[in-house]
């Protein structure tokens, strides 16, 4: 349960498509690991692919799959037909991401009309324990339902 | 030629090594372009298997790509055996990141003994066309001498 | 002159009389030293009202004067009747803001329908030495014509 | 009751006296309102004064006090004779800050031996009812003993 009442019954159904759309995701193995209205968490398992020069995960990496938890939690409560699109968004690193396994947790802060603020958060499980590695705050932006629709606006914010 | 003064003769090796021990960087098909003292150029092609639901790059590519540029750029004017660490960093996303070719250009805006601030710009390529996509405002911090040496500090600021 | 266009003719008039109309800026002393389509300078003497604990201006004042300065530049390239916002700003502070008198410098990096991105620089000037001492990036959001000149959406972006 | 452990037993009349030093939040009519380790509240009255130009609290002001909220629930958790200094923050603005009396309130995410990242929140009471007006995350940076006395260094993050 959350606090938010999405305006499109099929909002689970869409952001899970949006986000297997998504096949940067699949080329990181990322995935969603819990989805509701406003809020959703994906996970990502350590590897050396992703890495950077002391073979933690790279901030981008880390940053890429913060920045998707934001957009699908975004997503969650848009209603039927709009697209969604980053503004911007701010990372702070406060710990290596050094662990086996990696959560990302998203919370929508605001949603309104054009714009949505969402938070959040970076978890890497280490030897059974998890330690906050980053925190996110972005702004989306909506495109009303004929303009979502068209690809070529799609990322255009401005 | 820059306005900075590196203060490791070999800034240049020790850089470019950096960089290629991120392995982030080879899976998503980034490499050098350019490096100066407190300046210095990333390039990738466009690749489907870095895109987001509209076959745009993903926008925590774009971020991870400005984030290494701005490291390395770091990179160029720390001391010799001196680590570091990304401690923020902000992107605005302008334009949606559709191109055949991509630039990442970061500058040094001022080399502190504890901290950097880099700023870079994200350019997409298409059609014989160049366009600024994004923009990031980042704090690196530097590890001195042992310490930098340290690989379990190696990301963790704070 | 500047690469920007005006879409108002009395871009000139309606931005100085909006600054005008600022009262947090004349409590802080800042006015406006240049305007140009999307470029404007904001000036700042030094006072002890304005400072923290070490004498020097608080950071959140050298913030207002860089969000102002964005903030008017911004509007400079509106049409007529809309209204502008802040979505969001990050300041980093690269030096103390120690002087007599203070400069704060914004460039629209890009003007959109909706979104406006801008960056500001502050420098302090000190015994005749000028200082770059912080930088803004920020977001800002056009409000339409009827709906701009509604007062109570005036700050309200999302 | 917090989670942090103050290192300083006295750092609730470090705290106090440091915010006090503070002319700016004097001129801007903040105050504390709570102080706990890693936690602070500040409050301010709304003021004609301080407003933009549809008769809000300007955005400035806000992220004034949002800072020294930060700056003092990081300041209580830093050891005896230690100074703080801003290195950063980026402030979202959710709703036009509309009201009688604002509470700006700072939480410690992480405090670390050189950095520390507090994240606040700013709320407006109108007509008895309070709205979460922005939020900021920022970056802080402790400046040990004999350095954190010496003046000249106080707000030089770099």
């Amino acid at each position: 349960m959350t606090r938010f009442q999405p305006k499109n019954p099929d909002y689970r159904a869409i952001a899970t498509d949006t986000f297997e759309q998504q096949r940067a995701m699949k080329t990181l193995g990322i995935s969603i690991a819990r989805l509701e209205p406003g809020e959703v968490d994906l996970a990502m398992d350590y590897s050396l692919d992703l890495t950077q020069q002391h073979g933690f995960i790279h901030a981008g990496v880390i940053t890429a799959a913060l920045d998707s938890t934001c957009g699908i939690a975004t997503f969650t409560l848009m209603p039927a037909g709009a697209g969604i699109l980053t503004v911007e968004f701010k990372t702070n690193l406060l710990a290596p991401a050094r662990g086996e396994r990696f959560a990302f947790r998203a919370t929508v802060v605001k949603s309104g009309r054009t714009l949505t603020v969402c938070e959040a958060r970076a978890y890497a499980a280490h030897d059974g324990v998890e330690t906050l590695i980053a925190t996110m705050s972005g702004t989306l932006m909506a495109l009303p339902g004929r303009e979502g629709a068209r690809k070529d606006r799609a990322l255009a914010p401005v």
